[in-house]
C-alpha cells in the first residue's frame, strides 16, 4: 500500500509555479493577480481565503481581498463582480461560498466573465468540460486528476467508482475519467443515495471516488483487494484527542481500508490540499490566457 | 416484452403541442417561430431540415428556412446567427450539422443566444443540464427520457448502463439518469471503446441505453432478463431488401434481445421519431420562456 501525499505534491506544483512566475517577471510579463470576495465572517471562509491569498504569496502572484458585510445586497455585489470582470490588471477571481440568504448565488456565479472564473462554477466552464472543450475545471476534481497522474495511477480502462453526485466533486470528477483521452477513458459509475447494491457495486471498482460527506462511509468489505481509494470527505467530527475539540475526517473508515489498497489518500494531507493548489493552476492559466484567448 | 412505440408517442405530443398552439392563438398570444439555418446541398441534412419545417407546419408553429451554399464564410453565417439571436419574432433557431470546413462549428454552436438553443448544444445549455438548472436538452436524450416516462419506467435506483459517450447522446443521457429527483436517480454506467469487461457489466444492468452508432452490437449474452433495452443507433446498413438499397439498422441484435425484454424499443420507431418531437418542444419552452426568464 502507497500512501498518495497530497501535501507533498502540493508543495511541488507550488514551487513549479513560483519558478514559471519568476520566469513571467524576468520576460517583463505581468504577474498573475487572483482576486477574492469575501462576504461576512464565517469562520470556515474566513481561513479558506486566508489560505487562498496566502498561497498566492507563497507562488509570487499579485491577489486582492475584497470584503463586504453580511448585509450587502445582490445588488452591491453585482456591481463589485462587473468591475473585477472588467479591471484588466485581475486574471481571475472567485466569490468566496456560501453567501448570505439575501443573495442569489446562481446569479453571482453566473455574472463571473466566464474567461475570469476560475473557480470553475460557470455554466459555461462546465459544459465546456463536459463538452471537451479547454475549461476551468474546479478545484476538487482538478485536483484528483493530478494526483492520479503524479502518481502515475493507469485509469484508461479501469473500472471507477464515483460515490457522490455534487455539483462541485462527483458529477465534475465522473464526466473527466470517462472522458476520451487526457487522463480520461475510465468505465466511470456514480453511486449516491437511491443507488441499489451500492456496496458491491463499490467492491468490484478497481479506483474508488469517496465523495458522499458521510464519516467513514466506505468500509473494507466494499473495496477490492489491491484498490485505488481516493478519499474526498472532510467532515468535522467531535473529538477528545484534539486540542480543537474535533478531527476532520473522510468517507473512508482508513484502518480497515488502507491494507486492501494499492493507493490510498490519507485525511488530511491527501486530496485537502490540492484544492488551493488546483486554484492557483486555474489563475496561472488565466493569465497566460490558455483558457480563453 | 413490450414494443415502446416511438412513432405514437410521438405523433401524441404533437397533437398535444397543436392543442397549446391552438390555445396561445386563442389567446391572442404570439405564434412560436422555429428557424433553420442549412448550408449546401447534403442529401441527409436536406432531409432533416424538410422534416423539421414540415412538423412546425403540423403543429401550428411558424418556421423559417434560411439556406446558405457550401461556399459560405464563417463571418457571413455568424452575421445571420446575431440576425436571428436579435429578431424578436424567433423563439428558437438551430443550425443543421456538419457544416463545411472552412467554418469553425463550435465556433457558430457559441454565437447562437442560449436562449435561443433549441438544439441544446451551446456548452451554457450543457453546463445548466450538468447542474441541474433549466436549460435546453438536446432532442435525443430528451426524446429517451419522454419515452421513459410515458410507458412509466421506473428508473429511480436501478442500474442504467449507457453505450457511448458523445457530446449529443451518450453524455447527456447518462447524465440525466443520474440527476437527483426529475426523472433521474439511476446508478449510470457509461461504457464506450476503452471499457474493460463492457459485456459483463452490460449484462449486469437494468437498462440498456445503446448509443454507440455500431450495428447490432448488443448481443443476447450482454442483455439481462427483463432488461429495459433502448436502441439510440441508426446505421445505413446496405442491404438488399429494400428498394432504397440500405436499411436502418440500430446497436441491437433486435431478434435475438427483444424475446429478454421487458421493454425495447424498434428501429426504426423507437427513438427516432422522437429527436424533431424533442425540437418542437424546446420551441414551445422557448416561446413560454419557460427556460428563460
Amino acid at each position: 500500500m502507497e500512501l498518495i501525499d497530497g501535501k507533498k505534491i502540493s508543495l511541488e506544483i507550488k514551487a513549479e509555479i513560483a519558478i514559471e512566475v519568476e520566469n513571467i517577471k524576468k520576460a517583463g510579463g505581468k504577474v498573475p493577480h487572483l482576486a477574492a470576495i469575501l462576504v461576512g465572517h464565517d469562520g470556515g471562509s474566513e481561513t479558506y481565503v486566508a489560505n487562498k491569498v496566502k498561497s498566492c504569496e507563497e507562488v509570487g502572484f499579485k491577489s486582492s481581498l475584497i470584503r463586504f458585510e453580511d448585509n450587502v445586497t445582490e445588488k452591491e455585489l453585482l456591481a463589485k463582480v462587473h468591475e473585477l470582470n472588467n479591471d484588466n490588471d485581475i486574471d481571475g477571481f472567485i466569490v468566496q461560498l456560501p453567501l448570505p440568504k439575501q443573495i442569489n448565488e446562481q446569479a453571482v456565479i453566473e455574472a463571473i466573465d466566464s474567461s475570469k472564473d476560475v473557480d470553475g462554477f460557470h455554466p459555461v466552464n462546465v459544459g465546456r468540460t463536459v463538452i471537451g472543450l479547454p475549461s476551468f475545471i474546479s478545484a476538487t476534481p482538478f485536483g484528483i486528476i493530478e494526483l492520479l497522474k503524479r502518481y502515475k495511477i493507469e485509469i484508461s480502462g479501469k473500472h471507477c467508482v464515483v460515490l457522490g453526485r455534487s455539483n462541485i466533486v462527483g458529477r465534475p470528477i465522473s464526466i473527466l475519467l470517462s472522458q476520451k483521452g487526457s487522463y480520461g477513458d475510465a468505465t466511470v459509475t456514480v453511486l449516491h443515495s437511491r443507488s441499489k447494491n451500492l456496496e458491491q457495486i463499490c467492491a468490484s471498482a478497481d479506483i474508488i471516488i469517496a465523495a458522499l460527506g458521510q464519516p467513514e462511509f466506505v468500509k473494507a468489505n466494499m473495496v477490492k483487494q489491491g484498490a485505488v481509494v481516493i478519499d474526498v470527505g472532510t467532515t468535522r467530527v467531535k473529538s477528545e484527542l484534539t486540542k480543537s475539540g474535533f478531527k476532520l475526517t473522510g468517507d473512508v473508515k482508513f484502518d480497515e481500508v488502507a491494507p486492501k489498497c494499492s493507493f490510498i489518500t490519507p485525511v488530511p494531507g491527501g486530496v485537502g490540499p490540492m484544492t488551493i493548489v488546483s486554484l492557483l493552476r486555474n489563475t496561472l492559466l488565466a493569465a497566460k490566457k490558455e483558457i480563453y484567448k
